[in-house]
Formats: structure tokens, C-alpha cells, sequence
């Protein structure tokens, strides 16, 4: 399960470590993709066969998804992005809704829950401890019997932290039993292990192109005895909630990431958790300036680092000419906002200014001597 | 410039005349999402150069896009649909607005509009003559002072009839110069000559699929001066406006198939025109006992038949099995709506039952003979 894509990228990038940001299509599914697009590309609404076994394939891709993540009892809507899933997620909540969210959610979730601000819902913001998590000693003081509606990330984009969601979610609902708890698990998703029914959780977003499959995909899984309120208004797709033709070409590269993925997704583990740690090792051996942000349990695909003393932006373009591709906080957007995470977690502003972010891919081999060599030129530099 | 995908599709399908409804990827369309995919997946808002470089293949892709409908003076949200695209164009109305919206819209404008009266607006609908348009007349007697936004197809997607968009949106604006004028312009991109900047228009909608782009990525193209109201909020993508991880592979995909649809257009439209023509000549020939749905400018693309005596559906799965792909009415949807629109043009029941829609593809050569010979044999069993 090579990803030849890499070879084919042109420049000198010899190691891509900023796969939280985005990752490059699997052969599979790139293959998956094209025989869909030519094969495939019915309107799943037409009344001819061909449309119809497009819905049957559709159905089937709901299936694989749901599988994939234990759940059963649990609904799918495809959407075209994890931005999309969380703007959906958190718009089904009503005008004067009581609304917490974590406090080192992504910006689709903080900026989509600014706007419910503005439009009247009282939005509490669960604080993060020195570690990185949510603080749940500080989520029980505010997590009152009128909270409607709680977003919490399952792993952070910017540490790698890993939420204690299924005591956040339990706590919540013992609270509140009718609380709607959503979680943003867009790096959690073919990462780590995850099973929405023992989360517990009501909704889960996820993303297609954080996992080896296709830009322009994600889907938003809720609890089968939710109504969701309409996004797109039109055809009456995706259980009336999203209309638009379906997308099915890019569902089926979505499908095949999962079914590519899933089977190795320990050993992936595994083995990205010895990269990360022999990334950090070898920066030790090298007595390389630096800190690691967050502690305790996280993903080893993230792994953020700050470089007291240099500037990250910087030093990320110095490792370019390394060949090596990394971000400064959260390159899923074109505004800077791995400030607030870190600012969040009580960083100072050289540790917030010489923040690297290194995300890695299962499926590439890294050179960590090369990658923590060419670091500590840098910052020498 | 032939299109193979039709060669590689299975069952014995021989014709697909449901172009209106999708179309299949240029082979050139495929290829290139296929490289953008493998080499463009960066993630648009990197800091690092393969980053820069996928925003300045964006830029690239809105000019290419603005310049295909003489567009200068415009700006272009790419969305993940039209449908998506329209919601986007009626949602920025305020809460009380008052909005006219064509009688013979798409549901994507239909279903929006409701949702936009439900949530308190004062929706209009200016009424479709018996030809199938706008009728100019009545157009004018709703539009008053107050209406704060219009939004009327170019193209019908049921009947091929053509709106007069230009003296209509001169009439709209020399009544209220504030007036957003907004045009679903889905049926009439790439098939016949738009230029936005003399139909005079605020707002127009495109769509990728059924131009032989891929689905999943459709546009906005609004003037310059209009400050759109943000859509998904999130990391601030396509100026602020939809948030979430530019998909550049698809667009890139679309992109390709405006470079490689646009050269010939004029000759695609004499092609289709005279496929269009024979098909009904040939229908008459086998003395058909059949009607046409629309009259004055059509495009061609789009031929609305009604079989009288005869089941549309029925007619349609009888024709599967001559290898011949048609729909009923519009198959954007999961649900029928064909009947409104010929409803509205004052069709009764039985032209309403025997509704067929023949839609082409200039890219495909059509045996009309055979066509017409297997529709006759349908309609006389």
C-alpha cells in the first residue's frame, strides 16, 4: 500500500510532515476515483437502472463508513468538507441555545459558533488545561442542566491531544440527558481507534482528505432519532438535508481510503508513534532547544514542538529548502490561529512564536535523523 | 475531443440522452483531475511554495472561469454544487426581504425561496407564459420599488426555453437600482453564449457536471462591488465567504472542461441544434403522436416531449431497454417536480403524464433514426 504519489511531486520535497493540513490521494483511490468518474457518473436520482445502482452504492458507502467507526444506529450525510459537517452540526441548535465548546476547537467550529453568538445563543467556551485537553473538572462547573448542544474535538489538530470524550459525553448527559453532543473528529478518524457508540457521542464529523481519500468530501454521522434541520434546500438529497446531486465519484475515493486504511490502522499507529519518538529522540541527541506542547494521551501523528527563540514561520521556510514541508499551528487556514490553542494551554509568546507543527503519514517512511538534523541546522542558523 | 467514458460504460447503453441531468468527464477532464490530484494536493493555505502555487492555480482558475463568460468585474466563490451555489445567492437576503423568484425555477431556487418565506421574507413568483418563459409582462407588474432581489433561470432545465435575462434585469433595475439580480445560469454555461457583463446581472450560478466537469465543484460569480454574507465559517477560504479546504483537484477538472467545451461551443450549438431537429422530424415521419413543451428561443440541448395516452416513466423504462437513457422531467431530484414547471405553462394532466425529457451531448453522436424508431415502438406497445 505504497503512496507512489509522492515520488511523482515534483521540487526537491523529499519528506511531507504537514499531513494534519492535507495528505496526497492512496494509488487506490486515485484508481477507485477515476473508474467511478468514468463508469459512475449517473445522477443517483435518475429512474434508469444506472441511477439506481448509484443509490445502491451510496447506501453501501454509508454502510462501509458507519462500519468503520462501530456505528450502528447512527445515520450519514455526506457533505464536502469537515468544515461543512461542523457548520451543519452546530447549526441545528436553536436561536437562544446554550452552546459549549471546547476550547482548542478548529476554526470551523470556533468561528461557526461566534456566529451563533451573534445570532443570540449563549456559546461557553470549556477551557483547556496547561496539557492540552479540556479541562474536565472546569467543563463540569458549566456544564449546567440548560445546555443544549456541547462540540468537542476528539484529537487536536494543533497538539495531537486526545479529548476524553466518552467521560465528557457521559457527564454531559447526566447533566443533561437531551444534551446534543457533537464532536469534531476530524483527526481522530483512521488515527486512532475510534467507536462512536462507546463514545456515546450524537454526532461525528469527519474528513475524506485527512485520510489519503479525495479534497471535497466528509460527512457529518448522527444518531438515527435526530431530525436534522435542512443545510442546502433543493432536490431533496441526502435524507433532505443537503440537497445536490450526490458526488458519488468522490465518495467512492472516500470508501476506498477507509477500506485501505482500516485493517492497518494499528500497525499505523505503531508505527508513526516510533517515528514521533524517535523524531524527539534524536532532537535530544542533537541538544536541540525545545518543547514538546501537550502531555498524556495523544495521537503520535501530531506532534507540536516549539523552538524558544526562533520564529516558526522561519524556520518552516529554512526546512523547505531541506525538502522538508511542516506548518506553524494550523495550516487549515489562511488566517493564524495556532495562537489561540497554545495561548489556551498558558504559552508564552516565544513559546507561541517558535511553534512547529510535524504531522506524519503511515504510509511514508521519514529519515528522522535527516528531518532532526536538518532542525538543528536550522535553528543554529 | 470524443468522449470515451461512453465506450467503457457496461449494460447496453447506447445513448445517453440525460445530459441535462449529468454528464460524463471529458477524457482530458479525468486526466487532469487525475494530475492535480496526484501533484496539487497541497493544501491551498500553507505557508510553504507548493502551497503558494495551489493559490495562484486558484486565482488562475477564476480568471479562466470570469473570462469564459466575459466576466470582467466579477468575482467567483467555487462551491461544492449549484444547488449550493444558489442557496449561497438567495441567503443573502435580510430576514424581510422582498424576493421575486422565476415560476419555472430549479428546486435548489424553489425549495430556498420557501425556506426564505417560512423564515419571513415576501417570496413572489413572476408567472411562466404557455411558451415557457418569464412572462415579461406580468414580470412587471410584480416588480415594484421594494423587491430587494430577483432570481430567474436562463435556461430551463424541464423545457430548454431561454429567458430573456438582459431585458429583464434592465426592467428590474430601472424600477429599484438596488435590486440583486441573480440568475441560475446551470443549463445555459458552456452550451450556449453568456456573457454576464451585458445580460447585466449581480449574481450567476454555474455547475461543473453538466458541462462534462466533474460533480462536486460549482461557482458563485458575483460583482466586485457585493459583500457576501459568509455561507460556512471556518478557516476564511474563498474570501471569507465558504470556509473549508480549497478542493483545487476538482477544480482543476472543471477548469479543463471550460478550456476544452469553450473553443467549439458555437459549433457544439449547430451540432445539437440539428440532432434536436431531426429527432422530432424523424418523430414525425413515424407520425408520433407527441408535443413539444416551450416554443421561441430554446436551447437545444434540452427537448421537452409529451406523448399523449403514454406514461412518461413507463415510456422511460421501455426505453432502457433499447439502450436509450432519457428522464421525466428533472432527475436532480428525488423527488418529481417536472409537474410544476409544465403545470405553470398551463399543461393539463395527460401532457403532464406523458412528459419526457431528451437531453443531449454534443460531444456524442446520435442515431435519431433509431431514437425516434425506438420511441415509436414504445409509445405503440
Amino acid at each position: 500500500m505504497c503512496n507512489c504519489s509522492i515520488l511523482l511531486v515534483g521540487k526537491n520535497m523529499k519528506y511531507f510532515l504537514d499531513n494534519a493540513s492535507t495528505t496526497s490521494c492512496l494509488d487506490a483511490v486515485n484508481k477507485e476515483m477515476l473508474r467511478a468518474s468514468m463508469e459512475d457518473f449517473y445522477n443517483p436520482g435518475a429512474l434508469y437502472s444506472q441511477g439506481f445502482e448509484i443509490r445502491k452504492k451510496l447506501d453501501d458507502a454509508r454502510d462501509i463508513l458507519l462500519k468503520s467507526i462501530n456505528g450502528n444506529g447512527y445515520k450519514v450525510v455526506f457533505t464536502a468538507s469537515a468544515t461543512e459537517s461542523n457548520n451543519l452540526a452546530l447549526n441545528q441548535v436553536k436561536k437562544n441555545a446554550k452552546v459549549i465548546i471546547g476550547g482548542g476547537e478548529h476554526p470551523s467550529i470556533y468561528e461557526t459558533a461566534l456566529s451563533l453568538k451573534n445570532r443570540g445563543a449563549n456559546v461557553v467556551f470549556a477551557p483547556l488545561n496547561k496539557d492540552g485537553y479540556v479541562d474536565i473538572e472546569k467543563f463540569k462547573e458549566i456544564m449546567q442542566p440548560d445546555v443544549d448542544f456541547v462540540s468537542i474535538m476528539h484529537v487536536s489538530n494543533e497538539t495531537g491531544n486526545i479529548n476524553p470524550i466518552s467521560a465528557l459525553c457521559q457527564y454531559a448527559k447526566s447533566v443533561n440527558p437531551n444534551v446534543i453532543f457533537h464532536v469534531d473528529g476530524v483527526q481522530a478518524f483512521l488515527k486512532i481507534n475510534v467507536s462512536i457508540t462507546s463514545l456515546g457521542v450524537d454526532m461525528y464529523t469527519i474528513s475524506s482528505h485527512k485520510v489519503h481519500g479525495p479534497k471535497g468530501v466528509g460527512a457529518l454521522i448522527y444518531k438515527s432519532n435526530l431530525h436534522l434541520k435542512p443545510e442546502l434546500y433543493g432536490g431533496g438529497q441526502e435524507q433532505g438535508v443537503r440537497s445536490g446531486t450526490e458526488n458519488y465519484p468522490l465518495i467512492a475515493g472516500f470508501v476506498k481510503a477507509i477500506q485501505e486504511t482500516l485493517p492497518s490502522l494499528n500497525d499505523n499507529l505503531i508505527k508513526v508513534q516510533k517515528t514521533n519518538e524517535a523524531l524527539i529522540q534524536e532532537l535530544r541527541n542533537l541538544h536541540v532547544n525545545f518543547e514538546i506542547n501537550g502531555a498524556g494521551e495523544k495521537s503520535p501523528y501530531i506532534l507540536s514542538l516549539s523552538f524558544l527563540g526562533v520564529r516558526g514561520e522561519v524556520l518552516l521556510h529554512m526546512l523547505e529548502e531541506y525538502g522538508i514541508l511542516v506548518s506553524t499551528g494550523s495550516a487549515c487556514s489562511t488566517k493564524k490561529i495556532g495562537n489561540r490553542i497554545l495561548q489556551e494551554m498558558g504559552k508564552n509568546t516565544k513559546q507561541i512564536e517558535g511553534n512547529l507543527r510535524v504531522s506524519f503519514d503511515a504510509m511514508a517512511d521519514v529519515d528522522v535523523a535527516y528531518v532532526a538534523k536538518a532542525i538543528n541546522e536550522c535553528v543554529n542558523k
